[in-house]
C-alpha cells in the first residue's frame, strides 16, 4: 500500500467543502434523461464532468451517440491494475413537484432528527453524489502524489434512468478502448447505515408502456355508459390478471428456468441483519405484499417480480367528469432474477394483455428496455482487496449481497467485453432515490470519497 | 292556438343571425363549474343570462349559492298555464385540449360532410345551445305581439356539470316561488337526425372518487418491488371486482329494487328504430361491453352500471420510471334505474373497496353526488300538446323514450316542489357533449328555438 496514503485522505478531510461545491455545480443542472425537453441539459452535465476530468490530467471527451451522450476519460498513467469506473450523470424526472420541500435542482445542506447532515436534490444520491465520490477520490490522490496509484479509465452514462438505449451500440464500437481488468460501478446502497457492501446479485428489467384504445373519442358515461367498452376497465382487469392470488406473477412462462435459492445461500440471508417489520415499517407498511411464504429479502434479491409504475386514463383533474374515456395507458416493469429471458418474458406479457384485450378494441406497445439479472464473483482478488479497503474505511466488515434493482450496465460490461464488475456504492436505503426530496448523507460523500482512496491504494498492491 | 304563430316563427327564421350571434357571446364564457379557477367566469354566465332576461321584460336576478350561482326570471304575464323553463350555463373541462380542432371558448361555424352547419365550441350543444332555443323563442314572441302566449319562469342552473350540489338546497328555500305547473327541461337529445323526443325515463347517478394510499411516500421498484404494496394494483383489483364475468356489476345488492323490464314495453323498444350497429359503429366499436342478453337499448335505458371515468397513479409522463406510488386514485360513477337507492348504492361501493383495500393501506372517499332515477308520466295534457307542437314542426311523429344520462333536477323538482317535468332537446347523439370538439347542429338551434315557439303557443290552448 502507498505509504501516503493518510495524506490522500488528509487531503480529502480538509477539502470536503471545495468537494461539496463542485458536486452541487453538478447538481444544478438538470439532466433529466427521460424527457426530451432536458436534452440540451443533459449536454451541459457532459461537459461539465468532461472539464472535470480534464482539470484532474485526464484525456477526457464527450461521446456523442443517437440519444444522450457518454463522456470518456483515460488517465495518463499505465501502471497497475486497470479499472474502467463507471456512473450516470442522468437523473429522474421531479414530479409530483408540490412534494418537494425545496427545488428539486437547488442542492441544499439539511439537518436530520438522525444527526446527520443530508445533501438534499434531485441527483444528490442517484448518481451525481455517488459519481463524484470517484471524481474527488483522484482529485485527492492527485494533489498529494501527483498521480494515480494505478490504471484509471472513467465512463460516465446520460441515458441510466430511461433505459440505457445507446450503451450497448456504443460499448460494441468503443470495446476495445474500455475493456479493463475489472469495472467498478457506484449506484448501490450501503447495508445499513454503518455497514458498507458490495453487491453481487442484480435483478434484471423489461419496462413495457401499454395503450388501449376502445371507442375513437371519449364518450359520456350516461349515453354510452354500460353498452361501450371502457378501457380504465380493460385495464384494471389486466392488471388485475397479472398476480395470482397467491402474490405470484401470472404471466405464462413467467418462472421459467427460475431456480429455488440453494438451501446454504438461503441459510445466509436468514442470518443477516435484516429486520422485515423495519424495512416496510420505514415506509409506512407492515404486510409484505409479494409471494406468500418468502421472505422479503428473497422477495427482492432472488425473486422476479411484476409492478405498475403509472395509469392514466379519463378525466383526473379536480371535480368530477362522467366520461368513458376512448383511450387509456399503463406502465408496468417486470424485475427478473438469474435465468429468466427478457425477451421470452416480453413475448408472453404483450400476449398474456392481448389476449385480455376485447376483439373490437386496440392495444399499442411501447418498450422501454429488457434487460437480464446479472450474477457477480465475489471470490475475486479485487473483491477481497475491495472488502479490505471497505473495512477499514467504516470500520465494520463490509457486506457481500444482493439487490433488487437494476443496473443494465453490470450485464453489458459481461456480455460485450467479458469484465466482471464490483458495485459499491454509499447511498443509504432512505435516500428517497426516484422520489421527492431525493437525498445524499454528508457522511456518504465523505466517507465514500475517502473508500475509493483505499480501495485504489489496495488495489495497487495487486 | 294564437293566430300569430306563422309572424312568430318566421321572426324566428329572420333573426337566426342575430341569435346566434348571442349564443356565441356566452359560448366565450368559459363557465367551467367544476373547477374553482372558473368560478369567476360562472358569476359572469350568471350575469350575462341575467342581463339578456332582463332585456326580454322578465323579472331576473343572480341568486347566490355556496358554489355557482343560480339565474331566476320570471315573465310578468300571469295568465295561462305556468311552465318553469330549466338549463344549466356550466359546462364540462376541456381536456384533453390537444384534441380540439379549434380553441374550445372561441364558437366557430363548421360545414360537415352531412350536410350539417355546427357550431363547434364547448358547451354549444351541452346546454347553451340548448337553453339559448328558449330564450330565443321568448324572443320571437315579444318582438312580434309584445307578450308570451302564457306564464313564463326560468332557472338556469351553474352546478349541473359538477354535481348539483347546492340545487337541493336552493329549491327548498325558493319552492313558493319557483312550483309552476309543469317544468321543462331542455338537456336532452333528439330520437334522431329528423326526430324530435320527449324523454320520460331518466338513470340516476352516484359520483365517487377514491384514493388508495400504500407507502407513505413513492418507492424505488428495484429496491421495494414485491414486496411492497403497489397501490395500482389495488385499484386493478378493484376495478376488476367491480364486474362480473357476465358484464353486470358485482357491488352487493347493487340489483336490489330492479324490475326487470315490462314486457310490453320491452315489446315497444324493440320495435324501435334503433341500430345497436350503427350506434357503437359510430363510435368505433361492434361489440356491446355490458350484461349479456340484453339488448343495448335495454342496458342504456332500463338498466343500471358502473363506469371508471378516471384513474391516476405513478409516472405518467413521457419515457419511464420505475416508481412503485405511494397513492393511487379513481374516479367511479353508477348510473342508476328506478328502484335502487342512491345512498345504499353508495354505501355498498364503499364497503366493496374497503374490503379490497389491504389492512396496512388506507382508503378514502369523495362523494361528487348521489341522485336516484326517474320515470316521468307521459299521458297528461301538456305532453300531448308537446308532442302535438314538435310533431308539426320536425314533419315526423315525436318519440317517447329513455335516457341512459342523468338530469339530477327532474328528480329534484319532483320531490321538493311536486313537480313534473317534460324532457325536451334538439341534441343529436353525435354532439361530442363532454367530449373535444363538440358541436350542435344549427339546425337544432333554428328548429329548437321554433320548437319552443311552438309549444308555447300549444299549452296557451289549455
Amino acid at each position: 500500500m502507498p505509504n501516503n496514503l493518510d495524506a490522500v485522505l488528509d487531503h480529502a478531510d480538509k477539502n470536503l467543502d471545495a468537494s461539496l461545491k463542485r458536486l452541487f455545480e453538478l447538481i444544478r443542472i438538470p439532466s433529466i434523461s427521460t424527457d426530451p425537453a432536458y436534452a440540451e441539459e443533459c449536454m451541459r452535465a457532459a461537459e461539465w464532468l468532461t472539464t472535470e476530468l480534464r482539470g484532474l490530467g485526464f484525456d477526457a471527451s464527450v461521446r456523442p451517440t443517437d440519444g444522450r451522450p457518454m463522456v470518456v476519460g483515460h488517465d495518463p498513467k499505465q501502471d497497475g491494475p486497470h479499472v474502467l469506473f463507471y456512473g450516470h450523470y442522468d437523473v429522474q424526472p421531479v414530479d409530483p413537484l408540490p412534494l418537494w420541500d425545496t427545488p428539486p435542482f437547488e442542492p441544499v445542506l439539511k439537518q436530520a432528527p438522525n444527526g446527520e447532515t443530508q445533501i438534499v436534490a434531485r441527483g444528490a444520491s442517484d448518481d451525481k453524489g455517488q459519481l463524484m465520490t470517484f471524481v474527488e477520490a483522484c482529485r485527492a490522490w492527485k494533489a498529494v502524489t501527483g498521480e494515480l496509484p494505478i490504471r484509471v479509465s472513467i465512463l460516465f452514462e446520460g441515458e441510466e434512468e430511461s433505459g440505457s438505449k445507446h450503451l450497448g451500440p456504443f460499448l460494441d464500437a468503443a470495446a476495445d478502448e474500455l475493456k479493463a481488468d475489472i469495472a467498478l460501478i457506484c449506484d448501490t446502497d450501503m447495508w445499513d447505515r454503518e455497514t458498507p457492501a458490495i453487491t453481487t446479485m442484480l435483478r434484471g428489467l423489461v419496462g413495457e408502456e401499454i395503450e388501449v384504445t376502445c371507442a375513437n373519442a371519449d364518450l359520456h358515461s350516461g349515453m354510452f355508459g354500460n353498452a361501450a367498452r371502457n378501457p380504465l376497465q380493460v385495464i384494471g382487469d389486466i392488471i388485475h390478471s397479472l398476480r395470482t392470488p397467491d402474490g405470484g406473477v401470472a404471466v405464462e412462462g413467467f418462472y421459467d428456468g427460475v431456480a429455488e435459492l440453494p438451501d446454504d445461500v438461503k441459510a445466509q440471508w436468514e442470518r443477516l441483519p435484516f429486520d422485515e417489520k423495519a424495512f416496510l415499517g420505514d415506509v409506512g407498511l407492515s404486510i409484505p405484499a409479494g409471494e406468500k411464504g418468502r421472505s422479503v429479502l428473497e422477495q427482492l434479491w432472488a425473486r422476479p417480480t411484476c409492478e405498475i409504475n403509472g395509469v392514466i386514463g379519463g378525466y383526473t383533474g379536480e371535480g368530477f367528469k362522467t366520461v368513458i374515456p376512448g383511450k387509456a395507458s399503463a406502465k408496468i416493469s417486470f424485475r427478473l432474477v438469474a435465468g429468466q429471458d427478457p425477451l421470452k418474458i416480453r413475448e408472453a406479457f404483450r400476449a398474456h394483455v392481448k389476449a385480455r384485450v376485447p376483439a373490437d378494441c386496440t392495444v399499442t406497445f411501447e418498450s422501454h428496455g429488457a434487460s437480464p439479472a446479472i450474477v457477480m464473483p465475489y471470490d475475486g482478488a479485487f473483491t477481497q482487496k475491495a472488502l479490505g479497503a471497505l473495512t477499514a474505511e467504516w470500520g465494520k466488515e463490509a457486506a457481500i449481497g444482493g439487490s433488487g434493482g437494476s443496473i443494465p450496465v453490470a450485464g453489458e460490461f459481461k456480455r460485450k467485453l467479458g469484465m466482471d464488475a464490483l458495485l459499491i456504492g454509499f447511498a443509504r436505503i432512505d435516500d428517497r432515490i426516484h422520489s421527492p426530496n431525493e437525498k445524499y448523507d454528508l457522511s456518504s460523500f465523505h466517507h465514500g470519497i475517502r473508500s475509493w482512496i483505499r480501495v485504489l491504494a489496495a488495489f495497487a498492491e495487486l
